[in-house]
């Protein structure tokens, strides 16, 4: 991928954008939709922050081929080339409930590799971003590599899917850990993770979009960030995920397994 | 209780004052003690703002009684006369870790009525306050009284205790909600059902300090914040608490009593 520092000018110049598109929404009637539960919901900003990065990536990088939460790209069979992968709002009920806790997230891929990661908190203006072997940053602060602690040191973000599905599991992991908390939004989650706000992340079921952008800076900072399993996470399906510290996601690991 | 004016205004600029001590702090190394478990803790911040708020009580309203959850006040037996009831950090798990989400909170009561409640979070800088029979705000902002919406129409947070305890529970409610949200800071969660962030906080042992402002508050905006037996809170002790709208209300304190 040429050109890189380019590409990462564009790419905040376009989520600076976005965020005053957002933060403009704030004061008119959002239209919401139903996906697949009437927790699972879309809004009219979902699709419009998606359109208009579509159309800046497709002016800007003709031929590069985009996967976004809403629509586009969701036949992609591989990654081969460069893919930019979006979720225009991550934490959607978030926004349409607390006009705050969202994220805008691009990840770009060169054949299966991230490169670049951004997750932008609009509310907090605070831009969590990773070029690949360049480190992770919060707007202008480097942000230190994570430290190998134990999970009985940290707060530990669950998924609420994972604490409906499952308390006895999550309890568990929570149970070892400074505390419990649930914040909505799985692109926040990792950036506090990556930050050191907190020890781990913990997930059933994350998209593509979910962990793109959130792998690259993970990444960069010295945090394994896998599937339950161990395995690599999947950009073309499904993930059961752990975001944590060497130490920390061994021991969330093997409580999963353990049982009660 | 006279010159409520002049209170509010003191009140709030030693809120003010107090938030740059705890900012300055985040430079240094915070001193850190257990207090009845590893996870609940006290540091030598919570301490000096205790201490802080204490001095400012005694030298403008000598001969008024203070309670604050460090150490000043226990032996407090009735609510008679003016009483203060102060929360240096709530939510100081999240100050540790996090260094973001935890609050100042501070209530004024007169004879066991709250007169005046504030709940300062310090990093979004959003002072939420009420004066009794004169509405809560959020910073200049005026909150609208707030909307008589079911369950679930609103993300519902639970504290952690309760999450962990009985998650049964806890599930119950949240899985007819909008979605669970765990934030760990009891004044902060009741700031954002005031403001219809949340539909609904739900907790299971909170103490005066935990309480007393919120309560001021949630009153300016027609919510019901009483135990989960529809009991008044007691100022004097601990309390399984609700907050939320009356419909909300009645919804979550008869899944409770319902069982699965």
């Amino acid at each position: 991928m040429e050109q890189i520092g380019n590409r990462d000018r564009l790419i905040k110049s376009w989520l600076y954008e976005a965020a005053a598109i957002l933060r403009d929404s704030f004061h008119e009637e959002l239209e919401i939709d139903e996906k697949t539960s009437r927790t699972d919901l879309v809004t009219n900003m979902d699709r419009e922050i998606e359109v208009f990065l579509y159309e800046k990536i497709t002016n800007h990088f003709p031929g590069e081929r985009i996967l976004g939460e809403e629509s586009i790209g969701h036949d992609l069979k591989d990654l081969s080339g460069v893919v930019w992968i979006i979720d225009p709002i991550d934490g959607t009920l978030n926004f349409i409930k607390q006009q705050a806790e969202f994220a805008i997230m691009i990840g770009v891929y060169e054949d299966g590799i991230g490169r670049l990661g951004y997750i932008y908190d609009v509310v907090r203006d605070e831009l969590y971003f990773a070029i690949r072997d360049n480190g992770a940053f919060c707007n202008e602060r480097r942000l230190p590599m994570v430290e190998n602690k134990p999970l009985s040191e940290g707060l530990v973000a669950i998924s609420n899917r994972l604490v409906m599905a499952d308390a006895g599991e999550a309890r568990r992991i929570a149970r070892k850990s400074s505390g419990l908390r649930v914040n909505g939004s799985a692109g926040l989650e990792t950036a506090w993770v990556a930050s050191g706000k907190l020890i781990a992340y913990i997930a059933p079921s994350l998209a593509p979009w979910d962990v793109a952008a959130g792998l690259v800076i993970a990444e960069e900072v010295g945090l394994v960030y896998r599937q339950v399993t161990g395995e690599k996470v999947n950009l073309l399906g499904n993930n059961a995920i752990i975001v944590a510290n060497e130490h920390a996601f061994r021991e969330i690991s093997e409580t999963m397994r353990m049982g009660e």
